[in-house]
Parts: C-alpha cells; sequence; structure tokens
C-alpha cells in the first residue's frame, strides 16, 4: 500500500546508494579518520561558507541530540525547548537520560519566541532561590519544525540575538533541515543557518541518505575531546565512511536542496488539493508535512486504500492526520492520494 | 532580626536535643544497624499501624526524593507530578540528574487531580508513538503541597485509586506532613497517609530534628537492596543513630504532631490577624505558611523590622510574600509580626 | 598504500551492498516495524536454532555493549569482564558512563576462567561489608577475544555453569564472532554460542556489513520495552532496514560464515609465513588477527610500505604490531605483505 | 559488649553537642547562608593557613567524594586511584554511579606511587588509541589510608609535583584525616595536606562529629556553582549550622588535634601489647586501626567477649581482624582488651 506514514520510508537516493557502491572496495580508516570524511568535513564547511565552523558526523536525530546538548551543557544546566520540541515528546527521555533538565516553553505551532526565552531566563536570575534550580544553558529549536512550520528570518535574528545577550548556545535541530531551506516562504539559507546558530545538524536520515546526520559547531565551539564523548555516548560509527561518503554526494551538485525543493512541491501539491477540497489544515504547512482534520468515517476510508500518520484525536467525531513527502516521493502516488481525497 | 522566612531556623527540639546528649556515649553499630534505628523503624510502623512497612532514615528532603523516585522507577519511566511540586522546582534536577524526566501536570495551588492523572496516562497509552516517549512510571504528590495547602480525603482516596488501576505507585513528600496533619482542616491522619500510598516519608527537618527524614514503604515494595542504592547515591549515613534517635523522641508520646500544631496555632494566629488587617492571601492555607500580596512600600517597611520570603512578583506594585511558622516559634514573635502587620 | 590496519577498512560484501541496492525504493516503516527486521529476526532465530530468541539490531558495537549492559544489570550490580576486554579498555568508559562499575578479572591472552569469576563472587558474599560493595550482576566474554584467542567448548560451557549457579547472566560480545567460529580451531558453532549464553550479540560491522550489529537474548531475557531502551540511549535507528536487510543477506547461504572462512584463511597465510620467517607471534590467534613483535627497524622498514596497528611497546627495541584480515582482504596483497616481512 | 569494631561508635565529642545545644535556638538562615557557616570556613582556611581556599561542608564521606570527584572531572575523565581505595572497594559504585570510571593502581599497604601515576597517565597518551579510552583526570589518595598507613613527606611531595605535572587535581580523602596528622610518625600537617594538594576533606563523621566533613578547594578551584551541583546530588543540607557548629568547636582550641592525638595513644597502646604478645600485625600501622593475622580459635574466643571488624581470610586457618580506636575510646576498655589478647 502507497504510504505517506513519514519521510523515512525508502532507502537512500540513487546517487548516494551509487556512490556507496563506487567506493566500496577503497581501504579507508575508520573512527572519522577516513579522507571521506576530510573531504565531506570542508565541502560542508564551504556550503554553509563557514570557515571556522567543525563538523562531526552522527548516525541518527535523538543520537545527535542526546550526544550534542549533554555535551555543550555544563551539570548543573538544563535545555530551553517547545513542549513540542522533539526532545521534549518523541525522544524516550533521552535527553533526561544524560541528567538534564528540558525548561520547557509553550509553543505555538512548534515555535518558541525569544521573548520567552529571554522571560525564562529573567525570572530564573531574578528568583531569590536559583541556585536551588536548573540553570537555563542552551536554547534548542528545530527548523522546520516538528509541525512543518518555520520561523522567519527576523524571529529566527531575534532568537539568536536573545541568545547571545543571555550568552546561551543556540542549537537548531535540522532533523528536517532541507525541507525547510527549501520551503517557498523560507525567508533563510543554509548560510543564515550556520551565522545565527552555534551549533545545528543537518539531517541526511530524512533527506536521501540511509543514515547520517552532519552537526556544525559554528564558532570555535566543538566540545572538547567531542570525538572520545561521541564514543562514551556509544555513538561512534567504525566506518565513518557509511556517514560521510553519503554527505559528499549529498551536498554534490546541490543535490540536497533538489530533492527537498521536489518534497516541498509534493507536499504543496497535496495542500493545494486539500485546500480545494474544502479539508481543514490543522497547521499551515509550507513544508513536507501536511496536518489536516478529518472526520472518522472519512479515516476509516483513507485507511484502506493508503498510509498515513494519525496525529492525534481532535474531539469525538474527528482526528488530526498527517501526510508527509520526501525526496523519494513519486509524483503519480500524490497524484493516487489526491485521487483518495 | 527575627525571622519567619522559612522552618528550619532553629536546631532541634529540646527533647530531641536531650535524647541525643542522654545517648551520646552508647556504643553501636553503623549504617542503619545499630538498635535505635531498629526501635525506632518499629515505633513508626505502630504509629502508621502498618505492620506490612518498612521504614529507612535518610537525612533531606531532595536526597530523599531523589533515592526514593529514582529506585522506584524503572529506567524508561517518568514520574508525575505538579509543575509546582517540589522536585520540579527547587531540586535543582535532582531527579533528572538520575536520568528521569518529571512528567508535569498543571497544578492548582499546589495540587493535581486523579483526572488530570487519568488523562495523561491515558493520552500516554493512546500515542501511537508511546514506545518513543518516556512511560509514566509513578505519581509524586506532596502532602502539604508547595504552598500550604491539603488533600481532601476524598482527592487523596480517589488519586490513590486512579493510580492502582493503573499501576503506578503513589508517592507522597511530607517534608511537612505534621504540619498538614495537625491542620484543621485535615481530614486524614498519618495512618490514612500510610494506608493510601505506596511510599511516603515523615519530615524530620522542618519538624523538631537537626535533620532526617523517614521514608515508609507501606505494602512490601521496598526496592531490593534499597541499602546498596542509598550507599551508591552517596546517602548512607554512617552514625545513623543521628536520624534514629531523633524519630524515636519525635513518635515519643505524640510529640510530633503536638508541635506541628503549634506551629499551625501560630500560622492560623497569623491569617487572622491578615484577614482581620484587610490583607489579600495568595493562598487560603490552613497549615504553617502564609502567603499574601504586599504592596511594595509596604514590603519595604517589614523588610526593616522582620524576616520573611520573598516569594514571586505579583504585578508591577504588589509582591507576594511568605510568613513560616514551626515547632520553633515562639508566640512572643508573632505578637510582634502582628503588631508590625 | 594496502592495509592490514583493522577488519573495517572497506565498506560491505557485494552481496549485502546489492541488497540494498535491490530494496532501495520499497517503502517501509522504520524503527523496527518494516518486514525486513521480521524476516531477518526469523532467519537469525533460525541459524541459531533457538525458536524462544529475541533479536534486536543496533548499529555498532560499543552501543551495543553499553546498551546491552545497562539493560541486564540493576542499579547497584556490576558487570564481570576481563581487564583487557573491550568494554574495559577502548569505549571510553561508555559503561560507566551508564553508572555500573566493572569489575575486573585479570585475563590469560583475553580470556577468564569459570575460577576467577566463581571467586570473584564468592569473596564478593563473603564480605561482610558486601552490601557496601558493587554487586555482581552479570558476565561479559568476547569470542573470539580482544586478542584473537578463543574459548574451547569446555571452557565456555563451564563458565556457562559457574554463571548458572550464581544467576549471572552470560553477555559474549561477538563484534568478531564470525573470525572465532570460522577458526579452524573452534570447537563451537553459533548454535553452541546461542546454548551456553544468555546474550550475545552478531557483530556485522567487522564481518561484510556497512554497519550493524545483532543482539540475540536467547531465552526470553529480553529487558522490558526494549525499544524504549535503545531509543533513550539515542540508539534506535529510523531506517531499521539498513541493518536488517544486510543481516538477511549475511545469513543467506551462509554468506556470513563463508566470508569470516576466508578471513581466517588469509589470516593464517600470514602466520605460517611468519613462523617460517621465524618471528614471534605475541598471541597465537587462530582467527584474523596476528600478533607479532618486531624490532624497532624492521617496524620502520614495513611502515613504509604498509599498514598495520601498533600494539602495544614490547621492550625498547621492540614493539608488538598486529596484521587484521577480513573478508575483504584480497590474497594478492597478503602476499606482497609476505614478501614485505 | 565493648566494641573496637570501627571509630564511629558513639555520637559527638562533649563540647561539639554542648555547643549544638547552646546554639540551638538561634535563628539562622538554611543551605550554607548561616553565619556558624561563614565563621567555620574563616576558621579552617586559618587553621590551614590557606587564605585563598574556599570551603563547603558535606554530611558524610561516600557522599563527599562523590559529590567533589563528579564536579572536577569533566565528562570525558576518570579518576586515578588505588585499587584498593575507598572509593575503589566499599562506596557501592557512587563513582560511577555519576559516570566516570575508576582508574585502578595496584596498592602498596593502601598507598600508592607517584612513579604508578606518571606511568598510568604517559601510557595513556602514548596509546595511539587514546581518543577510545577513559582520560586521567585526577588522582585521589587517602591519608591515612584505608589501612591506617600514611604518606611520607616526600611521597606527598612526589605525588603533587608529578599530579601539576600533567595537569591533575590532587584529590585528598581526609575521612580520618586527623588520625593521620595525630599520628607520631606523621611528618605532614594539616597545613603540608593544604599546600600539596588541590582539594582535600576533613572528615568529621570519625573524628568527633555527629556527622559531617569539610571540603576544601586551596587554590580558587571551587567549581562554578558548586552550591548547584551539591544540591542536584541531594546533599545541601537544609540546617546546614548542624554541620558548622561541629566544626567551629573542633577546630576551637585544636579540639580536633587533640582528641585524634587520643585516638592514635590508644591505638598504640594496643600495638604495643599486640607486639608484647607476640601477635603477627598485618600491617604496621601508626594510626587509629591496628590489623593483626590470628587464628581460627582464637577468633572464636574474642568474639564472646569483645566487638572488633572481621577484614579478610588470611588462610584457612588463619583470619585478619581490625581493633579501631577513636576520639571516644576509654582507656578501661583498652586495657580490657589487652587483658583478653
Amino acid at each position: 500500500m502507497i504510504s505517506f506514514e513519514n519521510d523515512y520510508l525508502e532507502g537512500a537516493h540513487t546517487n548516494v546508494l551509487a556512490q556507496l557502491v563506487k567506493t566500496n572496495m577503497i581501504q579507508e580508516s575508520g573512527y572519522g579518520m577516513d579522507n571521506f570524511t576530510v573531504r565531506a568535513k570542508e565541502k560542508i564547511k564551504n556550503v554553509i561558507d563557514c570557515p571556522e565552523a567543525t563538523v562531526k558526523f552522527l548516525v541518527g536525530g535523538t543520537q545527535t541530540n542526546q550526544v550534542v546538548i549533554n555535551s555543550i551543557l555544563k551539570p548543573y544546566e538544563g535545555v530551553i525547548a517547545a513542549d513540542t520540541g522533539h526532545i521534549s515528546t518523541h525522544e524516550a527521555g533521552a535527553i533526561e537520560y544524560t541528567g538534564h533538565k528540558i525548561l520547557s516553553i509553550p509553543s505555538n505551532e512548534g515555535k518558541i519566541t525569544a521573548i520567552d526565552i529571554d522571560n525564562l531566563v529573567r525570572d530564573f536570575y531574578n528568583d531569590k532561590n536559583y541556585r536551588h534550580m536548573v540553570f537555563p544553558g542552551m536554547v534548542y529549536i528545530s527548523f522546520p519544525t516538528e509541525y512543518g512550520t518555520l520561523y522567519s528570518r527576523e524571529e529566527l535574528i531575534t532568537i539568536s540575538n536573545i541568545c547571545k545577550k543571555h550568552d546561551l548556545p543556540l542549537y537548531i535541530d535540522g532533523a528536517r533541515l532541507g525541507y525547510g531551506l527549501a520551503s517557498y516562504e523560507s525567508e533563510l539559507t543554509i548560510k543564515d543557518i550556520a551565522k545565527y546558530s552555534d551549533i545545528f545538524y543537518i539531517g541526511g536520515t530524512k533527506i536521501g541518505a540511509l543514515c547520517g546526520e552532519a552537526v556544525v559547531f559554528t564558532n570555535k565551539n566543538e566540545p572538547s575531546h567531542f570525538t572520545t564523548l561521541i564514543k562514551q555516548h556509544g555513538a561512534l560509527l567504525a566506518k565513518s565512511r557509511l556517514v560521510s561518503i553519503q554527505f559528499l554526494e549529498l551536498f554534490n551538485n546541490n543535490l540536497y536542496f533538489e530533492i527537498s525543493r521536489h518534497a516541498v512541491d509534493m507536499s504543496l501539491k497535496i495542500k493545494k488539493s486539500l485546500l480545494q477540497k474544502g479539508y481543514k489544515l490543522y497547521y499551515d504547512s509550507p513544508t513536507n508535512q501536511q496536518f489536516i482534520v478529518v472526520n472518522n468515517s472519512k479515516l476509516q476510508e483513507l485507511e484502506e486504500k493508503i498510509k498515513f500518520s494519525f496525529w492525534e484525536k481532535y474531539d469525538e467525531e474527528h482526528t488530526v492526520i498527517r501526510f508527509a513527502t520526501s525526496w523519494a516521493t513519486k509524483e503519480e502516488n500524490v497524484d493516487f492520494l489526491i485521487d483518495l481525497l
């Protein structure tokens, strides 16, 4: 059955896979000491136009969030994040597992504001008992958010400034970074992401790769002995080539952005059709995920013919569902879905 | 300057101190193997009328919450608690430090409801992604709450039942247990606390002791090798006699309840006066803490003559402050405070 | 330069890679819910002849050791292991990071004995202060060991029995399992490994796969909510197909054992030549690693022409070096090495 | 029955207790903000002649080791210690619980050497795989050791120098510090301890106090936000006066050193008698503990009349036992013991 369940349904983009095949028998050292890794790091630094950056490759998104946040925070600090952020909801407590509290801020369609960050920090230091509380230590946002929404240029800059003001590193979860940047509504480029954040990661798993995320420390702020910390978290890949070869290819000739744009186009085609047919959008998403409210009989009807995600119960008679597209979505499948709707 | 800043301003009740002096040179083993500890455990089991209980002594409240919660929860579980609960706010992330998330519920004057607990658990298991989320593993409530309020008998029983239904141990933080039970509005006895909870602790630090809390596991549910777990957390006292002698005396001739009643009486005397003088109560507390809203000029005036706690900013011109009484509060000081108000 | 530096120098076996290519565009769920994973689990259960087993796939060896050991041990327990075991030496403290002590036993060429395990456990319980000590909670051995050596059938059975006697799960690190089992000196089959251990893992990263290890719980002993625990450790792969497709192919037509045998054959060819040429073996390894003592001038000479591992300093004038072969080792390269020696 | 089982059998020294009684009803803030704490810190800084020092009070020894070591080490570091060190053996894995490995060095009668520390560090950095290993991050020694032995002045200085050379903070566990310094064989004063260490603690629990240890950071090296870290570990005492009042009294008129000397005198009286009667000393201890080898029939005979510690099995017919004295040991009890021997 055709699926729009999520954005990690297939393997890797053909070019990526071809490159793995082509390089397969070349002998290389492991644990990040291979030449592919050296080259992929340089490639990414060029793409983001950030010569001071350092880049590391990890395998998955939760792992990346866990290793990065735990390595950046001091032991007495927590991370400020939206209550709907991936780390707050769907990572099985991976951040708390490493000993850190998530300092939640209520989100609006997945986003938090500079004002709320500022208030949280000021309230903290105004509390006479702050020494008995968890210190705010960094800020986590997702671009795009878990609901497919985007921070505007101004929103990001304001958050970035408030973070600088309070000396809080700003970390951007880019599990779907390409799908955000490739959106027609995005006011930001990958260079902006690098410019306004202290750390971010470029998601590979959801955008063309079998696995892999590229973490970027933008201003000489890589934690000391970060390789050892990665190893300690069980996150150091022996055959580091597996991820670096994929990123080399993803950033060859702008492939990453092209395939991201394809996903956005497919998503917008679905969105346009949804609006024409009078469906109620739950969020107004300009990226690769569309959330709609359907009544439960329609839900059942759809379920028999196509796969998608249940998001949440809307009321007794309606449900929020999600259709996700990706680099791999075939337009004929989108047309099939549109016919069903 | 006379202080109503908190309820741990003095040393220990005279009888308690006298007992420490009297027993001082008796040779006893340590680490909980002393006879005072054996006797204090029996004494408490009698007082709570719970022969199946096991009792352990710890030094302080945050320590007790940390060791108990971490020992009860399975690694993939979190603890349900009010967002105003002590573990949520003023323990410097001691729970998250042990790897567990606090699953917050918005509180009403410090209290949470059985319905909110039930909803949280049902929403969890209804989520198709619950395997990627933190499992609810126990429930934490405070009696009295951090705002001096009390769960009614019916409220406690309903929470207890919902916990049983979902197989969630119910843990009651009794840092100020005496002050709750001695309230004229309390519908509960210490036997009820034992009956309706799975674990609770009897606060000593704030009620007559130099230090020490007595943890009670009410139904043969003490974690395996709990002494080793206490040691592993750095919380095992060598001279365990220090805490057990104090608890022996606190529960001799109902001293614990009598001195708790004194604190409540002193608090109510302040409250009555506050109401007569037209002060605005921030919470309607029947226990040993009174929270009021004062304008900032009054605040400054008071500050020069007496000590109390700033609680939080109310608005630009008003502040919430707290007066706490305790077993040690002298009535003459209360009268002095009333005169000032 | 031709390399014998380690056994993870190339990508994946051609068949494995071909299968990734062939299945690439099939849509499948993630996080272990895909059909490839279902089939790979069944395949492995058949291969090890253990219908009660449950199988999970992880990405790397240190990760597997960390997640498994932390999930099996109770909080107050540690893991018994050789002081030369991989977890003791080269995992950056990944076990301690999860809160557990490694209870070291001196090893003999990488191996520990049932007697030493027995003594450790008996000494523990004989110590009057054992409640203040770390409880022995499981046993970790490697097959083959980090030095290429093998436990005999009798050694393994004796260890297995002592573990049963003390109720200690026996966990076998099989990072190089194939290279052990394919050794001409191995007295054990993979079915024996399953029969005599409680948990073991089948190493993929070093034997034909791009990444991936298959953990086997042999007797209905998979930890509760193990998927959530994996997620919590940041170790749950979104595209679980990546590992399961590879294992399906590795266990198709005995590929895993055939390619392991190739590595052993290449290794023994080197070993034979070493002995003929009068080199001193540091360990007498029947598997895919050969350790020899060379004088430092020879070392320098070799370094210019071929890559290998420095193992340790032997004395002022000699060094221990390692040649590793793998499924990917070309016989012509072995011949080139032999010519050099 | 008279006991020489350990050095924490009684309550507190009379003066200490008297001071607790005398100050009992003085109102003071908590959590280290009380005036007693301020004064006790100053007192200790004077005694150790170290104006740059900062002092913090904790409750017990294992807690102190855990909080200090975890606060000093970076996440990728471990602590170098004797394999017989208290943290290595009898703290239930409290150090590993915080995520850190203990890098063991074989001890000689409880002591380690500068050479062994140096070798460990050099071997570490010489290992090409050191990024996959636990970095040495600090050194832990006990003075006196767990076996009652003492580092000579030269030994301590050499260790101190090697630590400086490798930039490793030197931490001295002073659970029995007084008993070491008061030994007639001690070549060191408390000022020397402060001078040659980076952190040390002055044990109160075993020397005159009901509880409490004073941690000293000697060179402006207190970890950032250490109070918050203490709180996070559940180790912050609400009534901080409890410990600070005791330390004030212990360092009033040299009481700490006087009562320590008494314990040493009592211990040496036992030792002299043991030697006269031909007992075999297991260690030659100049401090407050005496370890001897007795045959098992003598052991049984003694057990019926007096309490002491079993230390370990010596051989089939002999056992090592320990007699400990303390500030509280009565000479008449020592005479009774001598008569028995």
